[in-house]
């Protein structure tokens, strides 16, 4: 057998600003082979997420930078090649925050089997993993939707927007999303079911927005931040929940906006309508999984939650993917298929 | 028995940033004698507090704002006159919004006994009234001390942050105070038993704050906003909570103040801490009541809650100390004496 060679994309340099191709770095390495209580996984799926955004800057978060020369971090479904671990066979399908890579090795910590037999592997990156995840932890445990409440939804034809919208129908709210183009929009409204959804890029998208929240707004599912957020501040109802998910149209920024400062606008919203802001990430509600897996795919299966896929073919090409994901290029969840999938 | 006058303090202008004497007007009327289901109060002590300023301006907000001509608005203890309700006998002390007035007509709504027993009448005002109780559901419900955390409470020599942070003591926290001058300070540290107090107007006070809290902050209970809040939230701890019960600092502000846009760095730390920032009102715990004044009363009987009232005589002396009370004159619970004290 040929020695077998491993691609790994690393970050080359910290983004300044938009993450550009010189700010990766695809290199090619002998596949390890793995030691005693480790496995050897080739990757089929590597999710991109807008959370890598943070992981490639050095500043504090939850979560440690990954640093110069270390392998991009990111969750992929792989196939099991080689197990020194009782609990992993070849030919297993698993999931792990394996990284932008063909080949990894892991000691079976944070990897968990894959049930090709519940749906299509990939969803364990999409709406059966991670960013599903995201969607039902924070709109069920922070947005608590109540019937006949009004949820608006940022980035509503994303990974985590389109369940979010979908399992505030299910709760019997009106859900109106909020998306990038006239495409995205109509995917929500037709495929997804919302009851409305407004192109953020309209110069009327404020009024828009007003008109279709004539109840104002109860909850507010936070992935972008920016201007979005501006236009739906004033619309918030007295005790609305806002779950801050994600800040996409942020993430890039290399200075504040202009003035003036409107912080003291934000607080005297949150004092005067008693608004709950609350940040989360998934793992904050990590007990939750095995119910939402559970939940979640029963919806699929029911019809009352449906998915899109964004494929885009070759680790090679994950840094551009990656890029336009910030920008909203994606159109569903992101994903990239770094080797054939074997189930299909 | 001579007619005997009513003065009233009635809003005369909207404010425009901080209010004027020309903004109120003192006028004399006949006192009103009480119809069918009706009760007369005369006032004894009338309560000044933040919240009134909101109810200057149109703006809306959870309260319906003072119309032009009308009585201030305030909550006071009274002593019952004449009484057509059976619950209520001339002699006894009640509190009640009834105004920036000598005397008022109640229909009994809203009106409760006070019982001069329990502690000073005018406490029915600050540590045993709607202060108090702010302090106690805000910090308790919200704010949810744990044993071995850091607590910082702004105005922390006022009616509602003195009483916060001595709650936070009873609860193992570390009451960090943050008040508007030494003296201040002192009495925070010395008399209120707080780990600390800072003075907000000092030049270094930002790396004073991070000095005081070398583990970081898990509660921020805030009354003030503006610089304040600014130096807070760097030091928050992931989850930490952010209970805003009030922002003084900008009451009186006309516009915004100069930029950048400080929006996005407040999203960032709600996301990346996942902090939990939630408005609230005294009244949305108001089933709370009977649990707080019990609690309360016993922490002052057993010395673990203290407090100090700032009072000023004479109802035509209001606006004045209003006024002040926006700058942060007063040291302690302001209160006016518009008559003698019968319990006393």
């Amino acid at each position: 057998m040929p020695e077998l060679v491993n691609r790994q994309v690393l970050l080359a340099a910290r983004p300044d600003g938009a993450p550009k191709d010189s700010d990766f770095n695809l290199v090619e390495s002998p596949v390890p082979q793995p030691g005693d209580g480790q496995v050897l996984c080739r990757t089929i799926h590597l999710s991109l997420d807008p959370y890598m955004r943070g992981r490639m800057s050095a500043a504090k978060s939850y979560a440690k930078p990954v640093e110069i020369g270390e392998v991009m971090e990111g969750g992929a479904v792989s196939q099991v090649v080689t197990s020194n671990l009782a609990d992993f066979q070849p030919g297993d399908i698993v999931f792990g925050y394996t990284g932008w890579q063909d080949y990894a090795l892991s000691d079976g910590r944070g990897l968990r089997k894959v049930d090709p037999a519940l749906a299509p592997i990939s969803t364990a990156l999409g709406v059966l993993g991670m960013p599903g995840m995201t969607a039902y932890t924070g709109l069920l445990n922070i947005g608590q939707p109540k019937e006949g409440e009004t949820l608006v939804v940022a980035a509503a034809s994303g990974a985590v927007g389109s369940v979010v919208g979908q399992i505030g129908k299910t709760k019997g709210c009106r859900s109106v999303g909020v998306a990038g183009s006239p495409e995205k929009c109509r995917f929500v409204i037709e495929e997804l079911g919302f009851d409305a959804c407004l192109n953020h890029r309209d110069a009327d998208f404020a009024e828009q927005l007003e008109k279709a929240c004539p109840e104002g707004i109860d909850i507010y599912y936070e992935n972008v931040g920016g201007a979005v957020f501006e236009a739906v501040l004033p619309l918030l109802n007295s005790f609305a929940r806002v779950p801050v998910c994600g800040l996409i149209a942020q993430y890039n920024a290399t200075e504040l906006p202009p003035g003036p400062n409107q912080v003291p606008l934000l607080m005297r919203a949150v004092l005067t309508k008693r608004l709950n802001v609350r940040g989360f990430i998934v793992w904050d509600f990590a007990e939750q999984e095995a119910e939402f897996v559970d939940r979640v795919s029963g919806w699929i299966r029911e019809g009352r939650i449906k998915y899109r896929e964004d494929f885009v073919d070759g680790l090679e090409n994950a840094p551009k993917a990656f890029q336009g994901l910030l920008q909203g290029h994606n159109f569903g969840k992101l994903v990239v298929r770094v080797s054939p999938d074997p189930t299909q």
